[in-house]
């Protein structure tokens, strides 16, 4: 550790594991055991207790309390007022052991937005945006963006929505999208007073055989689904009533589809990481799938879909 | 054609194409172009126009009038007062030609209740049933029960339902049915507070290759689908939301089945005449089929499937 | 029996059991076995068969057919071509026996609308009346009027509808009406941010003391309840969501009450002969009573109901 | 009156008052009051009390009374079994009075479809047409066809339906129809974030001086409002929620709208018989007019509106 | 008051009116009125006013406020940021005096969570617990857990819920509870064709003479009834549509009961607390009872209740 | 500037732009670019930026952050751990040049209450009151209250609710008001088994001459419309299904209406400043308008509707 970091005259640091080129400022207040990185800003009226680690280039606004347990890893921003917590059910006087205390982990690049609330024990997943104001009782994905009380995801981070094609009567339609192998389909459909009927057929609609099929059904409003990529396993996806909304991303391109008719089909080759969400309460989403069910075909963590990703590249 | 028929004194016969053991009561009047059958008994107060057909053993109660057009075939029962018709927008004087009037079929062995009126037109099939009072303006298919103005399919003759195995959050269960080769299964389904999902996988609980699928929805109630069997076509039924009834029938048991939960499936194996109605309005009814679509494999005939079955066993 | 009825020269009757005064018109067709009461009017077309017996004072309009098993107590009028019939499934040749075939009653005073279907072991109670055109398949209580097809109960033979007091925000209030003893009462209502409150105190509001009460609910549209009468106990009727109607009858007036209202209440007195129905789908219906069930204080016949009216008048 | 009428030989003529090349069949009773006209055709077991008149070529299909009070203008087709009623409340032995018997009037050129029922006192139109096993309850009006029990009117007698104009977000947009003077329009119509508007302007938009409107709403689905022409009124028509079909009619071309946007307006110049019907559940019908109420300016009778406009020809 | 409390050497401490084992932290400002009690805990960036009361062993969290008017009793646990207020409607320069100053009163052993808002003028009740970003703008029962914005009470306390007998056909089944005296009673309930009935007589089901009804309905769903007890009324409960929980407490045991059966009867002696909540949108609450309204029967404060329930023990 | 100012000796003052009778108080951190009106009070633990403006007389209470780009008029109250933004999407270390950042304009007299979170880019209206703890998106017009997470508009500064006259079968009633010219009026209503009828002539209910309609329809709950006043305009406004609530005010009384039956009008005379908010789902607000749309008739800022109106004052 350096001793080149600022600290304003009116700052009381007590702890010297301060990284160089961070600046601590006036009626902040840092315990001894506490541990920053490099390059970070600590504003005004902070304070930082002792088992707090907090990495390189990370942002503490004003007003900012860092309890015992909260972690932030590198790049994180901490907006002004943002209460974090680490016991559920406070009672004066009742102590919680190390063992048993709400810890918190923001990580890498993740935003907290002003006087954003979070609740112990959560993770705040990489990129993530907690929007102003949020009560957040959940953990938060990567890139998802969340507010409100309790906060619900409202959108993920940088990621245009694709209309993709209208059904037609005629037949089928495949259009490509900006996502390595991701195609939209739009599925042959027969409409007449006796109702409605949609087909599908392996090779020609969708590209694979179809060995497993699955129905979810019953998501709440604001759960998402999926969150992972597969190594091999093609998938084909209709949401056959009702409405959901699908990101599928390569690694390098992300696009949010909205698959709101039954003739349309969105179809996601290996190596796509996608996450489902924005069901409305009626949806009922049908997956085809190309193999049986394989745990060690999923990848579930997003950073170990990018190393893939990157060594296939 | 025999003279072996009796005739009440009060009837008024003008045809002698009326077959032996067919009987005539008082104020009824038989045209002379009329044909009518063996052993039939046409009650009082009937009228028989002359472009009229009537199998053996046909019985025609009080108040009914067969008009040009009518042809009804063996073992036909119709009630008193049944109204037949053959002018979809009758104005006085202007009268149909031979070509345009509206042909009525009673095909064998159906049943007309009392009072009931039959549009121009239709054909009302085998061992059909329409209740009393009923209005028929649609065709009604073979053994269908229909009442009401407008008469809509309420049951099939002679068909149990059965209720099949509950869902199961353990596995899929398979339950054979007194129909051949047609099985009710239970498809494996995980729920929490994410949402429901069920699966199933090709062989292990859908006995065949998917090589197409299909989606029917938007089903008016009165509806009724399928009315066919398949030479070689393997199928797998799951009404993923909502629900609907099928009827499965193997030419000598016929059973009736609710799918009414996304982890029911039910499995039709060739040779299997189908129907499905009574959906919800909001059925969306998913099925898997082991083969592309090929006109040829359709027997949409009951007569012709019979005749298949008879000529299998 | 006597010869002394009248008969068409164009009439065919085969029985003699027919009653002084009955008048049988041309083309009428009346089986040996039949029996006709007095003063009876039968018009032209119609066909009655040996297994039936027909009261007094009946009216049997144009083209109806009166089948075996069909019975028509005194005053009853048929209207034109309503058909009557006796066989649920009817098929062609297949003949119910005495015991099977579905037995009809009409009971004393009751009309039949013209052109209506009766199906087959039903009863038609005093005086109802059935609308015409109507296809009844259930039982028709006394003084019922039942319309549509399927029919349902519209309303009761000479009922007025008494709309009562309002309701008030400042006490109770109470309102004699025309059936003797039944009062209508506005119930005590005070309204807050907090929701809304109603209350009845005994002897302040209900003019009993309550000894016991009881809730209906999911009463369908298509039913009625009650249709009984109590020696001794009296009752407090209130619809606490939905509503529904009440007739109350002591037996000379005979009014129709519509509890709409948490704050409505409707006093029944001993010796009232009261009917619930037309309920809406969240009806529920409170009723307080003055003692405990005991079968004996029931009177469930309207005609023994009446008797006791008289003895005590 | 003519002899020249052909009488089936076990036909029953009473009446001498038998129009020139009328027919009646066999079983057919004709009443001596009866009063039928020329080139009708009374088909078998038909009856005809005395108070009855029918008009020149008129046809009656077998089964059909005519009792007393019906009256059946030129041109007129009763379908096999038509049941017509001449008591709404009919009881054995209670008989109404001439006046006080419900008549029934069938206007020229009307059909009733075959086993309708037709309840007193009611008159079907001219031209309209009466769907076999319907139950009228209610006047049909001219042109009119109705179905169903209770029979509601579904259709008009050769009316095509006009679509109009799209809605437009741009500005009012004026279509002139096939029906004189009236016009379709699109009224401007902005929407944001904050809702939608739609505006209207006197002269430019409504071509008259708004004086009075007046709002239609909870019109139930069977219920046919306006029937009815103006002098010298003009009317502007908006279905501000909800939607329902207008008939214009100039005396020469008709016309059906349906209104189903705030944005679209349908201007009725005088002299336009205009009909609505179809309203939707929660359809709210806005008529902006260009004067004070004034029961002189409305012609009710569409037959007088007709000898208006031809003496404007 | 002693001087055996600690300062931080960056605190700003006027009062010398602290408690013993009180610590006082960096950048913390107390006013010279302010009086704290012993053990307390008033971390950094806090600020106290003068016209404020603070118990013993109470924790105020970093960057909490209180203002004059604020009350907190005993073992008070304030989170992080929590925010208080005294003006409803503030403005700028507009100051309230000590009498119209909205004054906040937190009950001995309450918990408030990290960022928690609450409004001017309420009651925090003893051992409630206030969500972490709850906006509370209500009085906060005693035990009561509320959450959200604004905040709604989510559960109690350490209450078990007690799902109570299942419904019956066949009669009434009583069962004990752990509440003393109370009892859930499983009314008789009868279902056919026609509907439900669900009936309760006194003494039999219901253990007391009914000497006054009340019904509860149209509660909002965040409000609360009730949190009372009476000194000598009985009470028997029944949600007789929709459905809503009870709390029952006889100052020993606390247990909570869903009503959601016309079929389940609730009893609550004299001196049980009662609170009810959890209304749904259309619960109709049917409360029977022993009495007329008599103000003085009523226990309204839980101390009070308390205190009357250890005299009786 | 002077240094006639309040600091104290715990406060850190870096500018020297700060007003006459300012307080600036302990750990309070003022950086040398802001600049601070006179009469101000800067409580304990806030911390304000260089690029701000602060007016006169303003409060900024315990733990608020002025931001760069925030700007405070005259008069504005903020509340204790109120906080502000800048930033959208914040990250850390990218920073916003003067250009981007979202700058905040709370205008003259406006009082944003405890623990509010104002996002970036919003201007807070003349005299609104943001509710303690609310989440403001949006802006927020003059004299709104605003609260809840988002926040909405519940209600306007010092307005009383007018529930007006009741409505009539019998003709129209008129009901002036406090606001000047601004009347109620009771529409003619008739309703029969056809449905219902509402109708107004202009002069006898509509007092003046329409020369365009508009219907306002779609309404998010959470929008307002209106917002303005006209030179010479008169308007009568009617919500024909749903409610809506319309705020009138002519500059010295203000009121607010509910419109929620068809037969209730209001009218506006010119220069009356209108709101309208609260419009239920299905609100459909009908305004009728005395002239044509003119741009110049409008006046949009409520300063200049004062100005106006005290002109002709």
């Amino acid at each position: 550790m350096s001793a080149n970091f600022f600290q304003h005259d009116k700052a009381l640091v007590e702890s010297t594991a301060i990284g160089e080129g961070t600046r601590i400022w006036a009626f902040a207040h840092v315990l001894a055991g506490a541990q920053i990185g490099k390059d970070c800003n600590i504003c005004d009226h902070t304070f930082v207790e002792n088992d707090v680690i907090v990495g390189d280039r990370v942002t503490i606004k004003c007003g900012v309390q860092l309890w015992d347990g909260v972690r932030l890893e590198d790049d994180v921003f901490v907006g002004p007022n943002v209460t974090f917590t680490n016991d559920m059910y406070p009672r004066s006087k009742h102590y919680l052991s190390k063992e048993t205390l709400g810890r918190t982990l923001v990580k890498r690049g993740a935003s907290i937005g002003a006087n954003a609330t979070i609740l112990p024990g959560l993770t705040i997943g990489e990129r993530a945006m907690v929007g102003a104001g949020a009560v957040v009782n959940r953990n938060v994905p990567p890139d998802a963006i969340v507010a409100g009380n309790p906060a619900q995801i409202i959108a993920y981070v940088g990621i245009p929505r694709t209309s993709g094609p209208g059904t037609s009567s005629q037949g089928a339609a495949t259009t490509e999208t900006e996502v390595k192998g991701v195609s939209l389909h739009s599925l042959p459909h027969v409409e007449d007073l006796r109702g409605a009927l949609t087909f599908a057929e392996t090779q020609k609609h969708v590209p694979f055989e179809v060995k497993r099929l699955f129905l979810v059904y019953d998501v709440p409003n604001r759960e998402i689904r999926g969150e992972h990529a597969h190594h091999t396993l093609h998938q084909f996806l209709i949401c056959v009533t009702g409405s959901c909304s699908v990101i599928a991303d390569d690694g390098v391109a992300r696009r949010e589809f909205r698959l709101d008719s039954p003739s349309r089909g969105l179809y996601l080759p290996p190596m796509t990481w996608s996450v489902q969400y924005k069901h409305t309460k009626d949806a009922v989403l049908l997956v085809l799938a190309s193999a049986p069910y394989e745990a060690a075909d999923y990848i579930r963590d997003y950073a170990e879909f990018m190393s893939v990703v990157e060594k296939k590249a």
